[in-house]
Protein backbone atom coordinates (compact mmCIF):
# COMPACT_ATOMS: atom_id res chain seq x y z
CA UNK A 1 0.00 0.00 0.00
CA UNK A 2 1.20 3.47 -1.17
CA UNK A 3 0.76 7.01 -0.59
CA UNK A 4 1.92 9.57 -3.66
CA UNK A 5 3.12 13.25 -3.41
CA UNK A 6 3.82 15.05 -6.05
CA UNK A 7 5.55 18.70 -6.01
CA UNK A 8 7.73 21.31 -7.36
CA UNK A 9 11.90 21.80 -6.75
CA UNK A 10 12.48 24.81 -5.02
CA UNK A 11 15.43 26.93 -6.36
CA UNK A 12 16.25 27.09 -2.42
CA UNK A 13 17.36 22.80 -3.27
CA UNK A 14 19.34 23.23 -6.03
CA UNK A 15 23.18 23.46 -5.52
CA UNK A 16 25.72 24.89 -8.52
CA UNK A 17 25.80 21.47 -10.05
CA UNK A 18 22.44 22.71 -11.49
CA UNK A 19 20.83 19.48 -9.79
CA UNK A 20 19.01 19.34 -6.49
CA UNK A 21 21.40 18.65 -3.41
CA UNK A 22 21.48 15.39 -2.05
CA UNK A 23 20.35 15.59 1.65
CA UNK A 24 17.00 17.15 0.35
CA UNK A 25 15.96 13.72 -0.81
CA UNK A 26 15.65 13.62 2.94
CA UNK A 27 13.83 16.63 3.75
CA UNK A 28 11.14 15.57 1.15
CA UNK A 29 10.97 11.63 2.34
CA UNK A 30 9.96 13.87 5.67
CA UNK A 31 7.58 15.73 4.13
CA UNK A 32 5.75 11.84 2.56
CA UNK A 33 5.47 10.29 5.62
CA UNK A 34 3.62 13.05 7.10
CA UNK A 35 1.02 12.40 3.96
CA UNK A 36 1.39 8.96 4.65
CA UNK A 37 -0.12 9.01 7.81
CA UNK A 38 -2.58 11.62 7.15
CA UNK A 39 -3.90 9.80 4.36
CA UNK A 40 -4.43 7.00 6.70
CA UNK A 41 -5.92 9.67 9.28
CA UNK A 42 -2.97 9.61 11.31
CA UNK A 43 -1.71 13.56 11.91
CA UNK A 44 2.03 13.00 13.18
CA UNK A 45 1.76 16.40 14.86
CA UNK A 46 -0.48 15.18 17.34
CA UNK A 47 1.47 12.28 17.89
CA UNK A 48 3.85 14.62 19.31
CA UNK A 49 1.22 17.16 21.08
CA UNK A 50 -1.34 14.86 22.31
CA UNK A 51 0.98 11.67 23.16
CA UNK A 52 4.28 12.91 23.52
CA UNK A 53 5.67 10.12 20.75
CA UNK A 54 7.93 10.97 18.31
CA UNK A 55 9.46 8.94 15.74
CA UNK A 56 12.96 10.53 15.02
CA UNK A 57 14.86 8.54 12.38
CA UNK A 58 17.42 6.23 13.15
CA UNK A 59 18.73 4.97 9.69
CA UNK A 60 18.12 6.37 6.38
CA UNK A 61 19.56 5.27 2.73
CA UNK A 62 19.09 6.98 -0.62
CA UNK A 63 20.09 5.64 -3.85
CA UNK A 64 20.42 8.54 -6.72
CA UNK A 65 19.91 7.32 -10.45
CA UNK A 66 19.01 10.27 -12.49
CA UNK A 67 19.37 13.96 -11.42
CA UNK A 68 16.61 16.32 -10.74
CA UNK A 69 16.71 20.57 -11.19
CA UNK A 70 14.39 23.16 -10.47
CA UNK A 71 11.54 23.47 -11.14
CA UNK A 72 10.92 19.61 -11.89
CA UNK A 73 7.60 17.95 -11.11
CA UNK A 74 8.69 15.61 -8.52
CA UNK A 75 6.62 12.37 -7.25
CA UNK A 76 7.16 10.48 -4.34
CA UNK A 77 5.44 6.95 -3.26
CA UNK A 78 6.24 5.96 0.29
CA UNK A 79 5.50 2.55 1.01
CA UNK A 80 5.20 0.94 4.44
CA UNK A 81 8.19 -1.45 4.86
CA UNK A 82 7.62 -3.43 8.16
CA UNK A 83 7.47 -3.00 11.55
CA UNK A 84 8.59 -4.47 14.96
CA UNK A 85 7.41 -3.57 18.48
CA UNK A 86 8.99 -0.02 18.53
CA UNK A 87 10.24 0.53 14.61
CA UNK A 88 8.67 0.97 11.47
CA UNK A 89 10.05 1.60 8.22
CA UNK A 90 9.55 3.43 4.56
CA UNK A 91 10.67 2.26 1.48
CA UNK A 92 10.40 5.54 -1.05
CA UNK A 93 10.97 5.80 -4.71
CA UNK A 94 11.25 9.39 -6.61
CA UNK A 95 10.40 9.82 -10.06
CA UNK A 96 9.90 12.87 -12.70
CA UNK A 97 7.14 11.42 -14.92
CA UNK A 98 8.44 7.98 -16.18
CA UNK A 99 12.11 8.71 -15.19
CA UNK A 100 12.98 7.14 -11.58
CA UNK A 101 15.10 9.60 -9.98
CA UNK A 102 16.11 7.67 -6.56
CA UNK A 103 15.07 5.04 -3.97
CA UNK A 104 15.28 5.66 -0.56
CA UNK A 105 14.75 3.77 2.86
CA UNK A 106 14.14 5.13 6.69
CA UNK A 107 13.92 3.06 10.14
CA UNK A 108 12.55 4.79 12.56
CA UNK A 109 11.55 4.19 16.41
CA UNK A 110 8.93 5.48 18.34
CA UNK A 111 9.89 6.93 21.32
CA UNK A 112 8.46 9.29 24.48
CA UNK A 113 9.52 12.87 25.58
CA UNK A 114 12.55 11.01 27.59
CA UNK A 115 13.54 9.55 24.43
CA UNK A 116 13.03 5.79 25.32
CA UNK A 117 11.72 3.28 22.75
CA UNK A 118 8.15 2.55 23.48
CA UNK A 119 5.61 0.52 21.62
CA UNK A 120 3.90 1.80 18.28
CA UNK A 121 1.27 3.37 18.93
CA UNK A 122 -2.38 1.45 19.06
CA UNK A 123 -3.60 4.36 16.44
CA UNK A 124 -0.67 3.95 14.56
CA UNK A 125 -0.21 -0.41 15.13
CA UNK A 126 -3.58 0.17 13.44
CA UNK A 127 -2.94 1.40 9.96
CA UNK A 128 -0.39 -0.70 9.33
CA UNK A 129 -2.33 -3.94 10.44
CA UNK A 130 -5.13 -2.87 7.66
CA UNK A 131 -2.12 -2.61 5.19
CA UNK A 132 -1.03 -6.24 5.93
CA UNK B 1 31.71 46.84 19.26
CA UNK B 2 32.52 44.21 17.16
CA UNK B 3 32.49 40.54 17.01
CA UNK B 4 34.29 38.04 13.92
CA UNK B 5 33.69 34.95 13.07
CA UNK B 6 35.28 32.80 9.92
CA UNK B 7 34.29 30.32 7.87
CA UNK B 8 33.78 28.37 4.07
CA UNK B 9 30.83 28.07 2.52
CA UNK B 10 29.36 24.42 2.29
CA UNK B 11 28.62 23.57 -0.85
CA UNK B 12 25.06 22.54 -0.11
CA UNK B 13 24.41 26.49 0.74
CA UNK B 14 25.24 27.52 -3.34
CA UNK B 15 22.20 27.32 -5.48
CA UNK B 16 22.21 26.70 -9.51
CA UNK B 17 22.81 30.10 -10.19
CA UNK B 18 26.41 28.90 -8.94
CA UNK B 19 26.29 31.72 -5.84
CA UNK B 20 25.09 31.24 -2.67
CA UNK B 21 21.47 31.36 -2.18
CA UNK B 22 19.77 34.72 -0.43
CA UNK B 23 18.53 33.20 2.80
CA UNK B 24 21.86 31.64 4.30
CA UNK B 25 22.80 34.78 4.77
CA UNK B 26 20.40 35.06 7.68
CA UNK B 27 21.46 31.14 8.68
CA UNK B 28 24.90 33.06 9.11
CA UNK B 29 23.85 35.93 10.98
CA UNK B 30 22.45 33.78 13.51
CA UNK B 31 26.00 31.61 14.02
CA UNK B 32 27.52 35.59 13.99
CA UNK B 33 24.84 36.10 16.68
CA UNK B 34 25.43 33.02 18.89
CA UNK B 35 29.26 33.39 18.87
CA UNK B 36 28.65 37.43 19.38
CA UNK B 37 26.94 36.41 22.99
CA UNK B 38 29.60 33.34 23.75
CA UNK B 39 33.13 36.39 23.24
CA UNK B 40 31.10 38.18 25.86
CA UNK B 41 30.33 35.34 28.93
CA UNK B 42 26.74 35.10 27.66
CA UNK B 43 25.48 31.05 26.16
CA UNK B 44 22.35 31.77 24.22
CA UNK B 45 21.67 27.89 24.64
CA UNK B 46 21.49 28.30 28.45
CA UNK B 47 19.64 31.12 28.29
CA UNK B 48 16.81 28.68 27.03
CA UNK B 49 18.09 26.01 29.00
CA UNK B 50 18.28 27.31 32.24
CA UNK B 51 16.54 30.73 31.93
CA UNK B 52 13.80 29.70 29.68
CA UNK B 53 14.16 32.80 28.02
CA UNK B 54 14.13 32.76 24.07
CA UNK B 55 15.25 35.61 21.52
CA UNK B 56 13.37 34.98 18.21
CA UNK B 57 13.80 37.16 15.11
CA UNK B 58 11.09 40.17 14.51
CA UNK B 59 13.00 41.96 12.12
CA UNK B 60 15.33 41.03 9.44
CA UNK B 61 17.08 42.88 6.63
CA UNK B 62 20.00 42.15 3.95
CA UNK B 63 21.29 43.89 1.22
CA UNK B 64 23.27 41.84 -0.81
CA UNK B 65 26.45 43.31 -2.77
CA UNK B 66 28.67 40.60 -4.23
CA UNK B 67 27.61 37.15 -4.80
CA UNK B 68 29.71 34.45 -2.83
CA UNK B 69 30.53 31.04 -3.94
CA UNK B 70 31.54 27.58 -2.80
CA UNK B 71 34.19 27.47 -0.31
CA UNK B 72 35.08 30.98 -0.36
CA UNK B 73 35.79 31.86 3.15
CA UNK B 74 33.88 34.48 4.61
CA UNK B 75 34.17 37.01 7.41
CA UNK B 76 30.90 38.15 9.36
CA UNK B 77 31.38 41.01 11.70
CA UNK B 78 28.60 41.68 14.53
CA UNK B 79 27.66 44.78 16.00
CA UNK B 80 25.89 45.52 18.55
CA UNK B 81 23.11 48.02 17.13
CA UNK B 82 20.93 49.30 20.16
CA UNK B 83 18.38 47.61 22.75
CA UNK B 84 15.64 49.14 24.62
CA UNK B 85 13.14 47.18 27.23
CA UNK B 86 12.80 43.84 25.59
CA UNK B 87 14.32 44.22 22.58
CA UNK B 88 18.02 44.14 20.71
CA UNK B 89 19.37 44.58 17.08
CA UNK B 90 22.60 43.86 15.60
CA UNK B 91 24.14 44.74 11.99
CA UNK B 92 26.30 42.35 10.25
CA UNK B 93 28.88 42.77 7.49
CA UNK B 94 29.87 39.77 5.36
CA UNK B 95 32.87 39.97 3.55
CA UNK B 96 35.57 37.83 1.09
CA UNK B 97 38.42 38.96 1.74
CA UNK B 98 38.66 43.00 1.09
CA UNK B 99 35.69 42.99 -0.44
CA UNK B 100 31.80 43.64 0.98
CA UNK B 101 29.75 40.79 0.41
CA UNK B 102 26.54 41.87 1.81
CA UNK B 103 25.10 44.13 4.99
CA UNK B 104 22.63 42.81 7.18
CA UNK B 105 20.31 43.81 9.95
CA UNK B 106 18.23 41.64 12.68
CA UNK B 107 15.31 42.86 15.58
CA UNK B 108 14.91 40.74 18.44
CA UNK B 109 12.58 40.13 21.16
CA UNK B 110 13.11 38.62 23.96
CA UNK B 111 10.29 36.45 25.24
CA UNK B 112 9.72 33.82 27.82
CA UNK B 113 8.58 30.14 27.22
CA UNK B 114 4.63 31.72 26.35
CA UNK B 115 6.11 33.41 23.70
CA UNK B 116 5.14 36.73 25.89
CA UNK B 117 7.71 39.64 25.57
CA UNK B 118 10.46 39.73 28.92
CA UNK B 119 12.53 42.47 29.61
CA UNK B 120 16.51 41.87 28.30
CA UNK B 121 17.88 40.02 31.06
CA UNK B 122 20.45 41.09 33.60
CA UNK B 123 23.27 38.86 32.17
CA UNK B 124 22.17 40.23 29.20
CA UNK B 125 21.74 43.77 29.74
CA UNK B 126 25.28 43.78 31.21
CA UNK B 127 27.18 42.82 28.04
CA UNK B 128 25.16 45.78 26.60
CA UNK B 129 25.98 48.52 29.19
CA UNK B 130 29.91 47.27 28.66
CA UNK B 131 29.27 47.67 25.38
CA UNK B 132 27.66 51.30 25.26
CA UNK C 1 -2.29 42.29 -8.55
CA UNK C 2 -1.31 39.07 -6.42
CA UNK C 3 -1.51 35.54 -6.54
CA UNK C 4 -1.37 33.41 -4.02
CA UNK C 5 0.16 29.74 -3.03
CA UNK C 6 -0.74 27.80 -0.03
CA UNK C 7 1.87 25.16 1.44
CA UNK C 8 2.19 22.98 4.39
CA UNK C 9 5.07 23.85 6.80
CA UNK C 10 7.68 21.04 6.65
CA UNK C 11 9.23 19.35 9.85
CA UNK C 12 12.56 20.45 8.93
CA UNK C 13 11.65 24.14 8.65
CA UNK C 14 11.39 23.80 12.20
CA UNK C 15 13.75 24.72 14.80
CA UNK C 16 13.99 23.88 18.60
CA UNK C 17 11.71 26.86 19.23
CA UNK C 18 9.20 24.74 17.75
CA UNK C 19 8.54 27.37 15.19
CA UNK C 20 9.68 27.98 11.48
CA UNK C 21 13.20 29.11 11.48
CA UNK C 22 13.85 32.66 10.07
CA UNK C 23 15.53 32.22 6.74
CA UNK C 24 12.49 29.83 5.38
CA UNK C 25 10.59 32.32 4.64
CA UNK C 26 12.84 33.63 2.39
CA UNK C 27 12.93 30.20 0.43
CA UNK C 28 9.09 30.65 0.34
CA UNK C 29 9.16 33.56 -0.81
CA UNK C 30 10.98 32.52 -3.68
CA UNK C 31 8.22 29.55 -4.04
CA UNK C 32 5.93 32.22 -3.96
CA UNK C 33 8.22 34.44 -6.92
CA UNK C 34 8.21 31.18 -9.23
CA UNK C 35 4.45 30.93 -8.86
CA UNK C 36 3.78 34.33 -9.23
CA UNK C 37 5.70 34.34 -12.55
CA UNK C 38 3.96 31.10 -13.93
CA UNK C 39 0.59 32.10 -13.08
CA UNK C 40 2.01 35.45 -15.61
CA UNK C 41 2.60 32.73 -18.61
CA UNK C 42 6.55 33.29 -17.40
CA UNK C 43 8.37 30.53 -16.34
CA UNK C 44 11.79 31.73 -14.72
CA UNK C 45 13.45 28.70 -15.38
CA UNK C 46 12.87 29.25 -18.95
CA UNK C 47 14.58 32.78 -18.74
CA UNK C 48 17.45 30.95 -17.06
CA UNK C 49 17.94 28.50 -19.68
CA UNK C 50 16.78 30.31 -22.48
CA UNK C 51 17.50 33.42 -22.43
CA UNK C 52 21.03 33.12 -19.98
CA UNK C 53 18.82 35.96 -18.30
CA UNK C 54 19.17 35.14 -13.93
CA UNK C 55 16.97 37.30 -11.03
CA UNK C 56 19.18 37.14 -8.31
CA UNK C 57 17.93 39.05 -4.87
CA UNK C 58 19.29 42.40 -4.11
CA UNK C 59 17.79 43.17 -1.33
CA UNK C 60 15.43 41.48 1.65
CA UNK C 61 13.41 41.87 4.15
CA UNK C 62 11.11 40.09 6.88
CA UNK C 63 9.04 41.45 9.47
CA UNK C 64 8.17 38.20 11.67
CA UNK C 65 4.36 38.87 13.45
CA UNK C 66 3.45 35.42 14.36
CA UNK C 67 5.44 32.19 14.69
CA UNK C 68 4.27 29.31 12.15
CA UNK C 69 4.44 25.71 13.48
CA UNK C 70 4.88 22.22 11.30
CA UNK C 71 2.34 21.13 9.53
CA UNK C 72 0.06 24.59 9.17
CA UNK C 73 -1.16 25.47 5.63
CA UNK C 74 0.29 27.89 5.17
CA UNK C 75 -0.65 31.23 2.47
CA UNK C 76 1.50 33.61 1.17
CA UNK C 77 0.26 36.31 -1.33
CA UNK C 78 2.95 38.00 -3.94
CA UNK C 79 1.93 41.36 -4.67
CA UNK C 80 4.13 43.30 -7.73
CA UNK C 81 5.48 45.92 -6.04
CA UNK C 82 7.55 48.21 -8.65
CA UNK C 83 9.77 48.13 -11.28
CA UNK C 84 12.77 50.56 -12.91
CA UNK C 85 14.97 49.93 -16.14
CA UNK C 86 16.98 46.52 -14.33
CA UNK C 87 15.07 46.09 -11.06
CA UNK C 88 11.72 44.72 -9.73
CA UNK C 89 10.81 44.44 -6.55
CA UNK C 90 7.79 42.19 -4.42
CA UNK C 91 5.98 42.19 -1.41
CA UNK C 92 4.60 39.04 -0.03
CA UNK C 93 2.43 38.58 3.09
CA UNK C 94 2.27 35.41 4.89
CA UNK C 95 -0.62 34.20 6.61
CA UNK C 96 -2.28 31.21 8.76
CA UNK C 97 -6.16 31.07 8.36
CA UNK C 98 -6.43 34.92 8.94
CA UNK C 99 -4.12 35.64 11.03
CA UNK C 100 -0.63 37.44 9.56
CA UNK C 101 2.34 35.51 10.21
CA UNK C 102 5.02 37.75 8.12
CA UNK C 103 5.18 40.55 5.64
CA UNK C 104 8.16 40.96 3.55
CA UNK C 105 9.95 42.67 0.85
CA UNK C 106 12.54 41.78 -1.89
CA UNK C 107 14.63 43.42 -4.99
CA UNK C 108 15.51 41.89 -7.31
CA UNK C 109 18.29 43.01 -10.68
CA UNK C 110 18.08 41.27 -13.92
CA UNK C 111 21.73 40.56 -14.79
CA UNK C 112 23.17 37.92 -17.29
CA UNK C 113 25.09 35.12 -17.55
CA UNK C 114 28.66 37.20 -16.53
CA UNK C 115 25.93 38.77 -13.49
CA UNK C 116 26.11 42.61 -15.66
CA UNK C 117 22.52 44.35 -14.85
CA UNK C 118 20.47 43.73 -18.33
CA UNK C 119 16.78 46.03 -19.19
CA UNK C 120 13.99 43.94 -17.43
CA UNK C 121 13.36 41.49 -20.53
CA UNK C 122 10.19 42.17 -22.71
CA UNK C 123 8.58 39.01 -21.95
CA UNK C 124 8.96 40.39 -17.84
CA UNK C 125 8.52 44.22 -18.54
CA UNK C 126 4.98 42.92 -20.46
CA UNK C 127 3.75 41.02 -17.17
CA UNK C 128 4.68 43.90 -15.39
CA UNK C 129 2.68 46.94 -17.72
CA UNK C 130 -0.64 44.58 -18.02
CA UNK C 131 -0.60 44.88 -14.01
CA UNK C 132 0.22 48.64 -14.14
CA UNK D 1 43.71 7.03 6.76
CA UNK D 2 41.36 9.52 8.38
CA UNK D 3 40.83 13.13 8.61
CA UNK D 4 38.82 15.30 11.23
CA UNK D 5 36.41 18.34 11.39
CA UNK D 6 35.07 19.95 14.25
CA UNK D 7 32.62 22.19 14.32
CA UNK D 8 29.79 23.59 16.21
CA UNK D 9 25.86 22.78 15.49
CA UNK D 10 24.07 26.12 13.89
CA UNK D 11 20.53 26.75 15.92
CA UNK D 12 18.90 26.32 12.28
CA UNK D 13 19.90 22.56 11.89
CA UNK D 14 17.86 21.91 14.89
CA UNK D 15 14.01 20.84 14.43
CA UNK D 16 11.04 21.05 16.71
CA UNK D 17 12.14 17.44 18.65
CA UNK D 18 15.61 20.02 19.91
CA UNK D 19 17.69 17.77 18.00
CA UNK D 20 19.77 17.94 15.03
CA UNK D 21 17.40 17.23 11.85
CA UNK D 22 18.77 13.66 10.19
CA UNK D 23 19.00 15.63 6.56
CA UNK D 24 21.72 17.63 8.17
CA UNK D 25 23.95 14.88 8.61
CA UNK D 26 24.48 14.59 4.84
CA UNK D 27 25.18 18.23 4.84
CA UNK D 28 28.29 17.96 7.37
CA UNK D 29 29.76 14.88 5.71
CA UNK D 30 29.71 16.80 2.50
CA UNK D 31 31.96 19.40 4.26
CA UNK D 32 33.97 17.15 5.82
CA UNK D 33 34.57 15.48 2.28
CA UNK D 34 35.64 19.05 1.00
CA UNK D 35 38.11 19.28 3.98
CA UNK D 36 39.38 15.44 3.69
CA UNK D 37 40.64 16.60 -0.19
CA UNK D 38 41.90 19.47 1.05
CA UNK D 39 43.83 17.95 3.86
CA UNK D 40 45.65 15.84 0.67
CA UNK D 41 46.51 18.55 -1.54
CA UNK D 42 43.30 18.39 -3.46
CA UNK D 43 40.36 21.65 -3.99
CA UNK D 44 37.71 20.34 -4.98
CA UNK D 45 36.33 23.29 -6.14
CA UNK D 46 38.96 22.96 -8.41
CA UNK D 47 38.11 20.19 -10.10
CA UNK D 48 34.76 21.84 -11.04
CA UNK D 49 36.68 24.76 -12.45
CA UNK D 50 39.66 23.92 -13.78
CA UNK D 51 38.97 20.33 -15.01
CA UNK D 52 35.23 20.33 -15.77
CA UNK D 53 34.93 17.52 -12.88
CA UNK D 54 31.97 16.35 -10.55
CA UNK D 55 31.59 14.43 -8.02
CA UNK D 56 27.79 13.86 -7.11
CA UNK D 57 26.72 11.25 -4.78
CA UNK D 58 25.28 8.31 -5.93
CA UNK D 59 24.29 6.48 -2.58
CA UNK D 60 24.21 7.73 1.12
CA UNK D 61 23.69 6.22 4.08
CA UNK D 62 23.41 7.21 7.70
CA UNK D 63 22.81 5.12 10.80
CA UNK D 64 21.76 7.64 13.66
CA UNK D 65 22.54 6.31 17.40
CA UNK D 66 22.71 9.41 19.93
CA UNK D 67 21.08 13.07 18.73
CA UNK D 68 23.00 16.23 18.35
CA UNK D 69 21.69 19.31 20.10
CA UNK D 70 22.20 22.74 19.33
CA UNK D 71 25.57 24.48 19.94
CA UNK D 72 27.31 21.01 20.68
CA UNK D 73 30.85 20.97 19.11
CA UNK D 74 30.45 17.97 17.05
CA UNK D 75 33.44 15.79 15.26
CA UNK D 76 33.15 14.16 11.90
CA UNK D 77 35.89 11.66 10.90
CA UNK D 78 36.22 11.32 7.31
CA UNK D 79 37.96 7.81 5.94
CA UNK D 80 38.31 7.45 2.63
CA UNK D 81 36.47 3.44 1.94
CA UNK D 82 37.21 2.15 -1.50
CA UNK D 83 37.48 3.08 -4.95
CA UNK D 84 37.60 1.16 -8.72
CA UNK D 85 37.08 2.59 -12.09
CA UNK D 86 34.97 5.75 -11.57
CA UNK D 87 33.81 5.61 -8.47
CA UNK D 88 34.97 6.33 -4.57
CA UNK D 89 33.51 5.79 -1.13
CA UNK D 90 33.65 7.00 1.91
CA UNK D 91 32.81 6.72 6.05
CA UNK D 92 31.97 8.93 8.60
CA UNK D 93 31.64 8.64 11.99
CA UNK D 94 30.13 11.73 14.25
CA UNK D 95 30.93 11.88 17.81
CA UNK D 96 30.31 14.64 20.23
CA UNK D 97 32.98 14.22 23.17
CA UNK D 98 33.14 10.32 23.51
CA UNK D 99 29.86 9.47 22.19
CA UNK D 100 29.29 8.24 19.25
CA UNK D 101 25.79 9.96 17.40
CA UNK D 102 25.88 8.76 13.86
CA UNK D 103 27.77 6.56 11.39
CA UNK D 104 27.89 7.14 7.73
CA UNK D 105 28.75 5.93 4.08
CA UNK D 106 28.62 7.83 0.70
CA UNK D 107 29.39 6.61 -2.65
CA UNK D 108 29.91 9.16 -5.62
CA UNK D 109 31.23 8.64 -8.88
CA UNK D 110 33.11 10.99 -10.63
CA UNK D 111 31.67 12.65 -14.20
CA UNK D 112 32.20 15.30 -16.92
CA UNK D 113 29.94 18.12 -17.44
CA UNK D 114 27.55 16.13 -19.25
CA UNK D 115 27.04 14.20 -16.39
CA UNK D 116 28.70 10.81 -18.08
CA UNK D 117 31.11 8.98 -15.99
CA UNK D 118 34.90 9.11 -16.19
CA UNK D 119 37.98 8.01 -14.98
CA UNK D 120 39.14 9.02 -10.67
CA UNK D 121 41.07 11.77 -12.08
CA UNK D 122 44.81 10.87 -12.15
CA UNK D 123 45.67 13.87 -9.38
CA UNK D 124 42.85 12.22 -7.27
CA UNK D 125 43.80 8.43 -8.05
CA UNK D 126 47.10 10.05 -6.62
CA UNK D 127 45.55 10.64 -3.22
CA UNK D 128 44.15 7.86 -3.06
CA UNK D 129 46.99 5.26 -3.89
CA UNK D 130 49.23 6.58 -0.93
CA UNK D 131 46.30 5.80 1.24
CA UNK D 132 46.22 2.12 0.29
Amino acid sequence: MEHTIEFRVRYEETDQMGVVYYANYLVWFEVARTEFFRARGVEYKKLEEEDNLYLPVIEAYCRYKSPLKYDDVVTIKTKFAGTDASRISFEYSVTKGAKLSAVGRTLHVFVNEKGKPVKVPAKVRKVFDEID
